[in-house]
């Protein structure tokens, strides 16, 4: 469920009247651009930035850009886009930065097919590439196999779940681990290309054997490296999402410099989906509220956005 | 362009009945069921077929599946279906028989963007998985990396291409077919992520830089295999899938024995369009008019079929 608290009439004009208002003159009006953009849907978004263009012949998009900065632009910068061109913009971002490659695996896993999908529509009407055609270029080896596989998925996704098979491939993952070759080609096939529905009966098959999850068996192995960090985020995508979510949530908020990227990724892509679950999630895990965490790591303009976005009332 | 001799009116519940006719009684009225047929487009047939199930409340396609038999019934169950369905269908009796790869490398290399993706979902519609995962789970090591990576793509399909990139991939492939390592990741990446615009320029580069094709220069290099054979037809349907297709009906037609499959598959999947290009390339590389070809070496109704199809006026 979402966080976003919408008021009931809009008017795509008079927001974007508002918006301009607090971009002309000396300084910008930071105050009215969060108590209009963090109380609009995507829909509604996108006809203030029709309404914008229509009045000022002038991209919204372009003058917040100029206006704001640091985190706060940034924040709003993603929250402003269409959510598949924000995922776009998201994973072309991490595409060029191997430590954020994981942003690209929750991205190709959380998503239904069509989401993805259309992310990748939007890659290309932005990038003139296609999504995979620039992870393949930066990336190599096994970490490569698995990103490009995982980017051009368009997973089955009816319920129909054929046990006998999550059974042996159940035993394949088991086996992978066992002999410490999470590498294999088996694995990747595996996680790649069967249904959501399928790989949870998977991994359901898995810890009934095992008795523990996957993704223990795979921490407790060895030595960590990228690529087993970017399976198990994978599989924890397709697994529980917003459990995902949520620890991405906690390492960023207790991380020493706390990880700005990290909350406006999760705030900002999940407000309008599932924030209130996560939200739920965090207090349960840290018995302390999601916003009041936030609010303590963050500041300014940048905060009060985000609390916005979380749900507070003005 | 198109083959297909379609008359100005068309009523669909006539059509309807006149196959119902064609199929009632003792016997088959096998050219009622050409004459309406071979002459209506995919949207028609859509129509005839919609038009048939509300007169008699069965489907047209079992019907006709109980009714006819041999080549002539395949041709007229693969011809009837919509264009993505039919296509699911081929791809799917290929992924059984590893001696077909080479249907779903056409399938994945000749389509648009947006025709595999349609594809990709009528045979989850019919099949309840995805290609992919049905592709991946019936083959093994480099055949499986390409074919994966063929039918997955969703090639960006805008004309920009990047000069200086297509000369340091052509040299990759250069590199590759020199060692001997047509397998390389990097050959599966260039050809499974690329745009196709950017494939023929790198193509090109190839060309003008050693004199000699890129599909020639494999196929010089010692041994042929399986995957080797499969890389070779899939830069042919990039690079020229007109040519292709010609390629496949003159050894269907030479073969010792007539390839009836192959000569179905190349004019029912392209009598709507481009056909007419393939019988003029067919007619200049053997001298011999197509239909001339195909009338010598099939007989009966699914002859007859054909020739329809191929644009014979009744």
């Amino acid at each position: 469920m979402s966080t976003l608290v919408v008021p009931a009439n809009v008017s795509f004009v008079e927001d974007a009247e508002t918006l301009r208002k607090a971009c002309e003159g000396w300084g910008t009006n930071e105050k009215a651009v969060i108590s209009v953009l963090a109380h609009r849907n995507a829909t509604q978004r996108k006809q203030i930035r029709q309404a914008y263009w229509n009045l000022y012949q002038e991209e919204l998009v372009k003058r917040l850009e100029s206006e704001l900065k640091g985190d706060f632009e940034r924040a709003i910068y993603r929250w402003i886009l269409d959510p598949e061109d924000r995922e776009a913009v998201l994973a072309n971002v991490a595409v060029k930065k191997s430590s954020d490659y994981h942003v690209i695996v929750e991205i190709a896993c959380v998503l239904s097919a069509e989401e993805l999908l259309a992310v990748r529509r939007a890659y290309q009407a932005r990038y003139k590439h296609s999504l995979e055609e620039d992870v393949a270029a930066h990336t190599t080896g096994d970490v490569r196999k698995l990103l490009v596989g995982l980017v051009t998925a368009y997973r089955y996704e009816g319920a129909d779940i054929n046990a006998r098979l999550a059974k042996s491939e159940a035993d394949i993952l088991q086996d992978a681990i066992k002999d410490k070759k999470y590498n294999h080609d088996e694995v990747i096939r595996i996680l790649t290309t069967r249904s959501k529905a399928q790989l949870m009966a998977t991994f359901n098959g898995f810890k009934d054997d095992q008795g523990t999850s996957i993704t223990k068996a795979l921490l407790g192995e060895h030595a960590e490296n990228e690529y087993k960090r970017l399976l198990r985020i994978a599989i924890r995508c397709i697994n529980e999402p917003l459990k995902y979510y949520e620890k991405v949530l906690r390492n960023a908020i207790r991380k020493f410099g706390t990880d700005e990227d990290a909350i406006t990724r999760v705030i900002v892509t999940r407000a309008e989906k599932d924030l209130l679950h996560i939200k739920e999630l965090y207090y349960k895990r840290n018995s302390v509220p999601l916003d009041q965490a936030v609010a303590k790591e963050t500041s300014g303009d940048y905060k009060a956005f985000l609390l916005a976005l979380l749900g507070k009332q003005d």
